[in-house]
């Protein structure tokens, strides 16, 4: 993965095809939602885990930073636009049957509400009976 | 879950707090189904995104392999099992408000149906009249 200044065209060591938004079929679900997987360009740190519709798509590309849905707000939010942490969006990546994304961004502060860099700040550890025998 | 080598305890530059799976609140949708972002430890490459339900879970923990939920085929499966690009999993992660998980693995194969390395191997490009005045 690279950085913000130089064009990279490829993504877990492979080269990505570019393919424009109108002639792919995105697939949102049936809220039309679909997942958004945020990851900071460089170290590779998921970020967060958020939905966006058709319209914060559409936002994100015409401002460069990225748009949510909020489920249980049922409104559209520019992550960070209250706190200050923009996230500044370098690319979109969709999977092989597009109902995900990946969204690369620049996002200089914490990204979680909680303050942590990342909400994926916890393990979760396996109860007892769950643990393998011999440790994975 | 236990460790490979050397036992991490941070993520995104940050410690990470070990929350067990009994005592924590996983937050399963209507569906019972958690979306889980599979990352490749190390080098962060987001491989796959996949649904987990509670016996998935469960089965991940136990085998310390990855196991998912397959929307299509209402069933159970074990990523790999078949063309032999198991995923070892390294630990599991829960974000701040429980309903996603981050599942660092060991990918020494492939991770999508079509032989790439990520599902992620295309780039979404906005449209024309998305596109910003300065480019993104």
């Amino acid at each position: 993965m690279s950085q913000t200044a130089a064009p990279d065209y490829s993504y877990a060591g492979e080269r990505v095809e570019r393919v424009a938004r109108a002639a792919t079929d995105v697939r949102f679900d049936d809220r039309g939602l679909i997942p958004a997987v945020v990851q900071q360009v460089g170290s590779g740190e998921v970020l967060m885990v958020a939905w966006m519709n058709e319209e914060s798509l559409r936002l994100t590309f015409e401002t460069g930073t990225s748009w949510f849905w909020s489920r249980s707000r049922q409104e559209l939010w520019n992550k960070g636009a209250t706190s200050g942490n923009m996230q500044k969006v370098i690319r979109v990546l969709v999977d092989c049957d597009a109902d995900t994304l990946v969204v690369e961004v620049d996002s200089p502060g914490p990204a979680c509400h909680t303050g942590h860099r990342s909400c994926f700040f916890r393990e979760l550890v396996a109860d007892e009976s769950e643990t393998p025998s011999a440790g994975v």
